[in-house]
């Protein structure tokens, strides 16, 4: 793989920023890469382990000179950030972040750039449980999705570029605009979490059962929930503030044929449970034909 | 591993009973397992891998001298199976089953079993998304528990007995009462399941968002409902119409909090939603811990 940028700069060095530093070196897509993070905490132990090839003192600092720059920060802080960086971008840089809502984070960045610079905002598909500088992985990118979302003004040429940069990291690269992708986001990703985070609370809340009983017999079901409602607080606090109305909406049509299931339990009307399990059996059998899951039979056990 | 039981029957010879025959024959567990199937189709497939050392005709036939029986029937099922084998049954032997929800089978099969049977209904919480004889796998209990729900009438020596041959197969074994059993599994199983059958419904219905894409970006959460919701949907009706009332009450529950959460999101209140993503974050920290799942960052990811 050939180098794309002579200068990228990523500003905030959690879980996504630091496997983009390794994933990026290990194809050798980047002739130098600085980072900067807000917390002197996080730039002590981004130096301590070499995380990015220097890390600056000042977002201004990483920035200047950069061919590319990518915010890696909640997506609350986007636009604190974007105001500071502004004025320091090289003309004809590319921006471009990672956040996982997309019209909140061009109202907010977009502004602050001044003429010249190509905005391509973007959101790789992948997470772990696991967030911090220490917490990144040369291979999380791959396999999975990055989905960009070009502004109209950023040059073809510009958003082509970042393309080959991600797929060089291992990701398959989609384009749509961010109205469709805080949508499909919303069903795919916000409503789960936030159901999720939800049946956890439940369970925990309920006196008649205890924590230790849902721990020991969360193998049933209930596991599957925990996994991504240990996600980051402030990620996903920032992500349904930011995309209400997709989430609040998918929200809505959930409770809907919840209560309609709900309905079918309490009245004993066993053929509307078989049909609509059975309607989502295929849906599942659709991801695994995607090669997004494997359907394993001892997936997730424990190695004794 | 030395024998447990002299003659085991198996009653219903799908992924539980599939694995329960391999997991016995690989420790010793039983001197001899006789099945019974249902459909012709089954019973010609058991014959054909070898599942079981006899496959009988009949459900009389395979328990006859069986020192133990276990129904491995759908909930829905067990009060049938219960009336036709209980003139069948040799005196002293123990009967069990594994469904899923324990109060119900007490009330369908109890009153089927003539005096000087030992009636220990069990449920091993394990499964996978397969099901049917060749489903069936050794490996299916290990590291998994087992939850006994001793009816008063029985010996104590029978539930050790039976709790001897679970562990023989790789179970960690305990013991509850019925009303408890299906408390408990509300919360870990039973309204998790339907709120991700619910989920996977939502986000097939919705015309703006295509299936394709669905499936496609499902990595960022959403594939996590679909594993639980690709399960049986026989067996999955009849937990729901067996477990009503502890069901109904979890899901109460869940969408009085969701009301809550949404409220939130609708107002803004960042701080609310910060503290409940962080307290839910504590309950996947245990289940970790209990050995019970794995933090692994390339957990689920597909092998190239």
């Amino acid at each position: 793989m050939s180098q794309v940028y002579e200068k990228v700069a990523l500003i905030g060095l959690g879980l996504i920023a630091s496997s983009m530093f390794w994933a990026s070196r290990r194809a050798g897509l980047a002739g130098e890469v600085r980072g900067f993070a807000r917390s002197d905490e996080t730039r002590a132990i981004a130096r301590e382990i070499g995380l990015c090839d220097v890390v600056c003192d000042t977002a201004a600092e990483a920035v200047q000179d950069a061919d590319l720059v990518v915010l890696c920060v909640p997506v609350g802080a986007m636009e604190a950030v974007a105001r500071e960086i502004g004025p320091h971008l090289k003309p004809g840089a590319t921006v471009s972040d990672v956040g996982s809502v997309k019209k909140a984070v061009v109202s907010a960045v977009g502004p602050h750039l001044p003429n010249g610079i190509d905005f391509v905002p973007a959101h790789p598909l992948a997470g772990t449980e696991h967030s911090g500088p220490r917490s990144g992985f040369a291979e999380l990118f791959e396999n999975r999705f990055t989905i960009l979302v070009p502004e109209d003004s950023a040059r073809a040429e510009a958003t082509a570029r970042l393309r080959r940069y991600w797929e060089g990291m291992g990701a398959l690269v989609e384009e749509m605009d961010a109205e469709h992708h805080d949508l499909v986001l919303a069903v795919t990703s916000h409503a789960p979490h936030l159901i999720a985070y939800t049946m956890v609370g439940v369970a925990d809340d309920l006196r008649r059962v205890t924590d230790s009983e849902v721990i020991k017999y969360s193998a049933a079901g209930f596991r599957d929930f925990t996994r991504i409602a240990a996600s980051d607080p402030t990620m996903w606090r920032d992500v349904f503030l930011n995309n209400k109305e997709a989430t609040l909406e998918i929200l809505g049509r959930f409770t809907e044929e919840l209560f309609a299931l709900q309905r079918a339990i309490r009245t004993g009307d066993g053929e509307q449970l078989f049909d609509y399990f059975t309607r989502t059996r295929a849906i599942r059998r659709g991801i695994i034909e995607a090669g997004q899951d494997t359907d394993a039979p001892d997936f997730g056990r424990v190695k004794k």
